[in-house]
């Protein structure tokens, strides 16, 4: 984990399979300026690495984890489990799962004590944003970038909507 | 809202009838001692009082919110499209919800682009320790109680344990 | 929005994913002669241009409002709440959805007192000839449109069956 | 039927168990001062009074036809497709369903061509709205109706609002 | 319907984009030298058709009646409603469908009075197998054939079975 | 099995709790005066006897089967493999079912070449009906009888229609 | 653990409140004179806890182990990854749970390498006989145990069965 | 079955088609140079076949049996219910199931005193390993194989880490 002492976020993921999809949680904090370390933590393959790694997080500095996992999906509830750290859970739709219900309800239906925040199947782009708005809480620079980021993201309908009113003028619409 | 200028997270639910569950997210905080506000906001019975609240909850002061909502559960989802602060969704399996899955799915399963921070059915006491969590990033006293909390709920369970063991010895256990 | 005076249906959808099906609807009003509008408004991305649409549409003319959404769907019944027009939903089962799920349950399951009429998943036809039929209820000329329509409907099944019947002739039909 | 001559709205269902769900929906057209008929036709088990009625529903001077069923619940479609009035369909939780998916299911998936507006399981009161929203489309005054039910249904959840207010400023409030 | 006099099984279907599915029902029925037809019903583009259908599917000489139909299919419960023969169903996962859940509920979950005989999803060569099990009880002549059926169909599995145990000899097999 | 040599209908179950279930399907030929025999069938607790009473039941005179079991039920499934007879499964909701989907699925979904005719979750009536449909494609007195009974089962009906509409001159009708 | 030199089975649960189930396991381990230990492990209350004991159970003497665990039961395939001994996995469905959804997909749904020997929701008993059966395959003795378990539970239901003909000889049976 | 009186284990599935699926346990069994034996069992076509071999797996020294099948899949519980065997089922997702859950919930959900050892869909690797971990219960040759499997289970992903964390030196991590 390249400059750990930096990293605020910590992008963690069940295998590497996983890759694809929680890599968009780091482009995100990419765009944000945010550091974070990316690495692979199996609960199941490499269980004490897991344990180690959740209960070393806050001492390493890390303020938030983002989980990723398919499946019977147990990483980012024991992670939370070791952790008082907030960790946003990424349900994966993996090859094997039934359409992503096994994941997405192993990760959501954590019992009363242990949250995870979980996002959507594979919405591993929220967990980034997610993050951010978490720790903006307590740092005005990043709200400011969030708040741009929303202004775009609203522009950027408006230009599709543009578009797709010049579109319309040409064909779609009854005259 | 007593005390709003002191409230940091706003605790709000989409009908009267979620209270009983929502309440629980309060007690969490009395508990730590965070101040809290708590109100029922709801996205289709009063939508502009919806924005009007989510557009003004960072001026505020707010840091989290927690919108609890059953059925077509489009209240955090909206807050949290108008606002840049976290928002954590509690599913509340209300009377006429298809076994909870309709507010479970209207919650966790949003667009990229706007997160909501999801708990489980009915885990309201959930989201008040993920509120916590996540002002404990940037308090090291909250950190502190997060951490008492954590060691006198696995307390509970090891006392639970003994019990158990002296009433097996008498009775459950194969000798 | 072209000739939005004389629109009386307003096909809105959150996303330009959803043009390919929603684009659906706009052909029924093309063949029934009904004026409409067609843009897009995404209740999550421009939360304030949504409002601002569902608050004006009747007062622009608007009759009819169909609203397409995937996922963790909002619009439909977002906008029913923001004016008293009927509200047409329909599900989309866009990429990131749990099989439809998700959109499904999140525009159906609306609470009493904000009704969404709801069509089947992406189902965009039958919004656009539902919104015909509600137009229709005060217009004889529509009336007589839908009852052709359905007239001609029915003799393209017949066709069907004399074609299959001449081909079982030959080869299906045990003799 | 009595005043059939009258009446404006018909309120059908499977089975004589549907009544106290649907009777919520002529609560609320009486509300409204819309005539209604209520009556039971069995798509099932009277199949041939079924498409009598389905096919002289118009004649008779009926706008909207509100239908409820449960189980594979056949009856919203059916009437659907021998007439061209708008039929809005209220899925019912029958004590022998599958916890509402079945007559959800049969009701919401209708094919291209034949649209029924499906309402939330067991929301016979939304129904009755989606009724009035569908006739106010050509009639002022039920508009003012509805926009004063809408004015009153927010007033009401600002009441509980206000109450709410005064409780936690006794007990619930951290101060 | 060619030689209706003589064929005592009728095979219909919603519509011809089942008729890869049903017409597997045929090919049994072929193999078995039982008569049938086959043509389109649509319940709800048809509907008059499908009444006049069923009323005379008896007096026509038909003894078992085979009904395919996707989405919220209705055609095989409202044929039951309306004849006092056996009705076979066989739920089609058509292209709209949600995973082939609502052609399934829609058909099984008949009300108490009106059977259907459900077969699995796209099962329509056993539904084919039922048709003759059923005319097979008054006909001794089918039941040998059925017996024969089932006597080949068992040596074709211990085919395969002598088959994977020469290439196990070969590859798979622990020595 | 008292007479065995007269039962024409078998009416078996996977265990003693689901009598309340089966027993109306007893009653159903009771009524039809249909001989048959009533037992208890475990595939998993008594599976040799499942195999002889399977491989017996034609020569015994059975013409028809009637197989109710829940959770994962392979009665119906194994009793279908084991004779050229006809069996209706009927899914029974057991208490430790997952919401009789596991019955459901478990009965319905057998693999081409073996058919169960699948009635609804605890319809036994059902299957006892549909018992009594196959038996009179072979006999006039009971297709006779079959008749009568959906007379009165719409006369019944009827009878609702009007006492409700007699209850409604009163109260519920708008005047 | 009382003689914990003596348990080879060890019965652990997630939480005191399965209990009522997981005693089920126990009852059956007593009947075959099996010697177990049964305590409470909770994967996110006690993590540490449940890694000490997962690692130790094998050098304790543990042959089996059985966990029970409800919502997003990681217990099991946490002490799975834990130990290589074979580990029976119990869904309980416990009250915050989706109907038990979420505990079986959790436990079940195993990623490979680490597998979890799964029974049906709330199966302890049906857990305790898998563990005597995995023990009798190098104990013959347990296995005679087994086998007249098994003679006795097929004897139970002829009792039924008979019990159920002498009644039926009296009422239910048609003469 | 070649060297039958060698082979513990035996792999059998209920088609040909599942064999891609089922031969994924064999290769364990190889790696670990566990004899075994693979062969077709159907439930539904070869329903004698299925008996002969459960009663007789144990005499032939088998120890324990691996059981896949898709659909409505009796093959694991039927044989469960006719030896004292351990039995592990596997469910396969075969092309006409529903998503899987129909073979899922027909292995699962056995009723209480017929256990069957469910793993994950298609998770016929994970159904070999279950198969050593239960035969290493007794053999610490075996014993030792596993924990080698373990390691290097665990040592493959510590390698994808460490490449992992090369490639983002480069792109991915954040400087």
């Amino acid at each position: 984990m390249s400059k750990p002492n930096h990293a605020v976020v910590s992008i963690i993921m069940g295998s590497q399979s996983d890759l694809p999809v929680m890599s968009q949680a780091a482009e995100v904090l990419d765009t944000m300026d945010v550091p974070y370390e990316l690495t692979i933590v199996s609960a199941h393959r490499t269980p004490l690495r897991m344990v180690k790694f959740a209960q070393e997080a806050a001492t390493r500095g890390i303020k938030v984890i983002i989980a990723g996992a398919g499946g019977a999906a147990h990483l980012p509830g024991m992670v939370a489990a070791l952790t008082h750290l907030p960790v946003i859970g990424v349900p994966v739709k993996s090859s094997n799962s039934i359409d992503g219900w096994d994941s997405l309800l192993s990760i959501l239906q954590m019992p009363n004590g242990i949250p995870v925040a979980t996002v959507a199947l594979d919405a591993a782009k929220n967990a980034g944003l997610l993050a951010v708005e978490i720790l903006a809480t307590a740092d005005e620079n990043l709200t400011q970038k969030l708040i741009s980021f929303r202004t775009s993201q609203t522009q950027s309908v408006l230009n599709q909507v543009e578009l797709l009113q010049k579109q319309k003028n040409g064909h779609l619409h009854k005259k």
